[in-house]
């Protein structure tokens, strides 16, 4: 058809246009990334927690006066020390699943299906919430300084979501080149001002820097349990720079060859990085005595503190604005390959696993978009109320990653040296460092552990509620999803047929007409070429309808002798239901153990619009009869005015496509 | 299957219960109105407009000063006037036009297809926002009443839309029955207090009724052109008292038989009671020297000098409210009727002329739902800013029916005594006043006309451009449906077809496999028996792909012998692209100018949410195909689990129905 044909041919043009011309499935090489731009598409959610975990921490502190800001420097470092751990094990995860799949692979492995599937649920949720809180807090930062853009704040964050789909769409290298300056930008930014602010503090250069001025308050008396729980939680919010850690361990299979290599040397320089900007930061805000503030945020206070109100403030200010909108890339980067690798196991919807025309993950991309926005949405972009959902899912999958590399430290312990072992996911053999590397993975399990039970027993109300309730429907849901693939696999498998077990197809056609018109002769037609008893049915709600019908169907003997014309008159309204009784009594009655064929002849309109001015019965049959595991529904098109169309269509020139056969 | 079987079983019982059980067609005439129904139903417009017409009219005098509210009564009587040459002309439409249809019928017959499908579209546009607008009103009053309810304005206007959907679905009668309280009660009402007003004016009863105190202000000096003009807007403010008065004359067929004199007593009765009121309101709102406020109806202001704040003032108050809610029933019932004229004249789409289980025409019913929802959501429930875009459409229509009547009469004056003329719509013959009969809708017609055009110069700026426009753009769709319907039915059509005109059916049949399994047997086999050139395409991503399909091939020979499998190795991941390409060379260049058969192996799942889990491709293929006019496609489904809904459906007892053959 000349419309659907335009529709289908502009669809394809435009995709061009906007995403891109498509790559082949051998550019895929092509497509991985260098550690650079590597570095830039995993690390932004990491990297851009630095902009606020130390004032996370302060936040908690500052309850007890801010004498008790002193605090913040000893837990930062607790806070390194695990990310430390935490590194420490996803680079032998890496190393010992170079496939990919991280917290998800691991834990299937060496845990089992449950477990692997609530560490699988956990990051699916906190990808989601990573790109909704951290367009949130860009969009945020935008309508401080244009307040005239409140109101439409919800559109601006969708809209940022939109721009960040187009982006990711494009392609994995495109979107790392794109991403790459604001976050080396944001990096470089603040290593500057913590090198000119140590330079300062130490005195090195200029005039020493002063602690900012105010009065510092004793630390409150409160019980000794009460402290303890008080530096836990501290230590918790703290955690929030651990967020995004386990990206690149999802995305080995991202990076160019020697993938494993590559993913672990990104991983250190990750860790390296992350930890220098929060040290940094956490070391001058506590020695420069800086206290959080509602409107000005810790990272803003000790920029303008050390390098005034200059340029480097403004480029600061500026590149913390753009990596946290880009922290949600990397949301975009893990949450369609883990979909992809779920999919591939039979847990979501085998669709997510398909690579789209520019080698992405793209049904999984719009899935993301799709469940973002919708959080967006609902929390009318306010990420302060989207947090106390947010850093709990990963939590609870750094526990259940390291808690899988204890179990596989442990078998590669108990191997013989020389000995391949083959697990269901990778291949092992002895190491002799088995036993600190599992200690290491136990510490790490255990604190993050703890971190998780302190961050939903602090956060419960105000909405982790939530996570803990979706995370298990998740679990629930995806475990479904496996069971209807196998019983699908089990109803189609070959494995035990015997011809004998094919059903028969019986000698008979069914043809559901409304009037004798050149769609329904051509049916006729085709139905008597089919089988030996052809049966025009007719419904008719009016007498005269049948005096109509028997005359017309006379006048075309050559295709209507020896059909047996059945009509039926039905004192109500919707004909489907008589039709389908007449198929049903002929498929029930007469063949209740063949197939029994339908044929429907369809007039194809010329513009898609005009199918809305035709009655849907013949859509609706089809539909109605797919319940029917005995019936062969065929459709006989015939189209009003497509000469035109079909001369474009040859016009075209065909794909370039090779036959093996 | 189970689940389907199950939703469809429970949407037919959930919408028993909500609409009542199915009507045969032969209970049509059981659903007719009687006279008492009929008034209720089509008249609550036009009688709700005494609820404010005598106001629309001393809002524009006031403009002149307090003192030029005398001129309201001569306006008044000026506009009863012109109701009595209105209600005469359509008294004549209905007895000359049994069939119905009012204006469009009238319009077409005698001034053709453009004027009649202005007249349609002025009335569709008119009834759309006769719902909002009322509706608008309702609401309006009860969040006056209680202003909580102020911000959640838009949804009980949608809800209350719902409501009257709701009413208006479960038939005729029984929505005649429900809005017949309200709108005698509100008749009854005013009555008595125009009753009691005149007696207790002219000191029949109790002491006399001085008139409302306040200064008079003498009217302002203007020019004399300004003053016509102003009083000219006056009446067509005025005016909105005639809209709604057409309903009866596009549902004669809503009524018991004899259905044209019922109608026609109806419209009379109508024009009586609303004429009553709206004199009997301006008379004493001029006499009591009401002046119109903001915050108080002139009906409300007069009733409480009349009779108190007693049980008589809050009667009254409730009933109006009503009533203005119950206005936009005169909607519910004519455009849908109208519609299904439209439809049947091929103007509109076909399924508008169905009616639904309960007889009435509920595709009309839910679009004229949707669009005035969509009015109301637009314009936030405001029906201060929908006025200016009311009442257009009818007066156009009054000015179009008319002079389709002068026509008419025209014609019936020119045929000779005892002759009958047949027109394309009804049948006429000589009548002895012809003469007066075309006068006096001459005069309607013109004076009609001169309001429409009143209305539009001063209410164009604050939206009646927008019905300017949308009246004309409606016209132009119409007509291009109706061309639409042409092209098909001759190209459908078989008055010249000759046997040599029938295409061929190719002995070839395609069936594009994935893989070999049950479902894709059972298509090869079926596949057999239809052609005996069987070829299997199968499409390859990967060479991996390949092995497996010829391995698995060859183990089913009592099957696969003598069918050609094509195995086609494809670089890119759209598997449709190669696989219609396959396709279509056969059709084009193997078989140009015969019908080919796909054959599209389909399993179906147990559960409709399921059918998300797999991949669309045997629907895409078949929405893809339907493009092709030579291709023929078969869908060969293969079911998971379907025993029990077998077995379940059998057990269903099947409906009465009767073959005629």
């Amino acid at each position: 058809m000349t419309t659907q044909g335009n529709i289908s041919f502009s669809f394809d043009a435009v995709k061009q246009v906007v995403i891109g011309p498509p790559f082949p499935n051998s550019a895929e090489i092509h497509e991985r990334l260098d550690k650079a731009r590597a570095l830039a598409v995993f690390a932004s959610d990491p990297i851009s927690s630095n902009a606020y975990a130390t004032e996370a921490i302060m936040s908690v502190l500052i309850l007890l006066g801010s004498g008790a800001l002193q605090m913040t420097m000893p837990i930062a470092i607790g806070i390194a020390a695990l990310v430390i751990l935490v590194v420490f094990s996803y680079v032998q995860t890496i190393l010992h699943y170079p496939g990919g799949g991280g917290a998800y692979t691991v834990t299937k492995d060496n845990l089992g299906m449950m477990p692997s599937l609530f560490a699988a649920s956990a990051l699916l949720v906190d990808y989601t919430l990573t790109v909704s809180v951290s367009v949130s807090a860009g969009i945020r930062a935008m309508t401080s300084a244009v307040p005239q853009l409140y109101d439409s704040r919800v559109g601006l964050a969708i809209g940022a979501i939109v721009l960040l789909t187009w982006i990711n769409l494009r392609g994995v290298r495109e979107s790392g080149t794109i991403f790459a300056l604001p976050t080396y930008a944001f990096v470089g930014g603040v290593i500057v001002v913590i090198g000119l602010g140590l330079a300062r503090y130490t005195g090195v250069m200029g005039a020493q820097l002063s602690p900012h001025p105010g009065t510092i308050e004793p630390v409150g008396v409160i019980s000794q349990f009460a402290y303890i729980w008080l530096i836990l939680r501290a230590f918790a919010a703290g955690c929030t720079a651990l967020t995004g850690i386990e990206a690149i361990s999802n995305g080995v299979q991202a990076f160019k060859p020697p993938e494993a290599k590559n993913a672990a040397a990104t991983m250190v320089w990750m860790g390296v990085i992350a930890m220098t900007l929060f040290l940094g930061i956490s070391f001058l805000a506590t020695h420069l005595a800086i206290v959080p503030a509602e409107n000005d945020s810790v990272l803003s206070q000790m920029t303008r503190l050390i390098a005034g109100n200059g340029i480097l403030y403004y480029w600061v200010q500026f590149f913390t604005m753009m990596i946290l909108v880009l922290a949600a890339n990397t949301g975009y980067q893990d949450f369609p390959r883990l979909s992809s690798f779920l999919a591939n196991d039979g847990f979501l919807p085998r669709w997510l696993q398909n690579r789209g025309s520019r080698l992405v993950f793209s049904s999984g991309i719009l899935v993301l978009s799709l469940l973002s926005s919708i959080i967006v949405f609902v929390f009318r972009a306010d990420e302060i109320a989207m947090l106390p959902l947010y850093a709990l899912g990963v939590m609870l999958c750094f526990t259940l990653s390291q808690a899988g590399m204890v179990r596989l430290m442990g078998r590669v312990g108990k191997a013989s040296p020389g000995e391949e072992i083959h697990t269901h996911a990778t291949v092992i053999h002895y190491e002799s460092g088995w036993w600190w590397k599992r200690g290491v993975n136990a510490v790490g399990a255990l604190t993050t552990g703890i971190v998780f039970i302190v961050l939903v027993v602090t956060k419960f109300k105000e909405g982790a509620w939530l996570v803990a309730v979706t995370i298990p429907l998740l679990v629930l849901w995806l475990r479904s999803i496996h069971r209807h693939y196998d019983a699908v696999a089990s109803a189609l498998s070959v494995r035990d047929l015997q011809p004998v077990d094919q059903i028969d197809i019986a000698d008979v056609a069914i043809v559901p007409i409304a009037d004798i018109h050149r769609g329904t002769l051509r049916a006729l037609k085709y139905s008597r070429r089919l089988a030996s008893n052809v049966r025009a049915v007719s419904i008719i709600t009016h007498p005269d309808q049948e005096e109509r019908i028997r005359r017309r169907w006379t006048r075309f003997p050559e295709i209507t002798a020896g059909i047996q014309l059945d009509i039926i008159a039905y004192e109500f309204r919707d004909i489907l239901s008589p039709l389908i009784e007449y198929i049903e009594r002929v498929s029930d009655i007469e063949y209740p153990a063949s197939l029994i064929t339908v044929v429907i002849p369809e007039f194809v309109p010329e513009a898609v619009t005009s199918h809305l001015l035709h009655n849907q019965t013949a859509n609706l049959l089809r539909l109605r009869l797919l319940e029917h595991e005995n019936i062969v529904v065929i459709d006989i098109p015939y189209h009003i005015q497509s000469s035109q169309s079909r001369e474009r269509r040859q016009a075209e020139p065909p794909k370039e496509w090779v036959t093996l056969n």
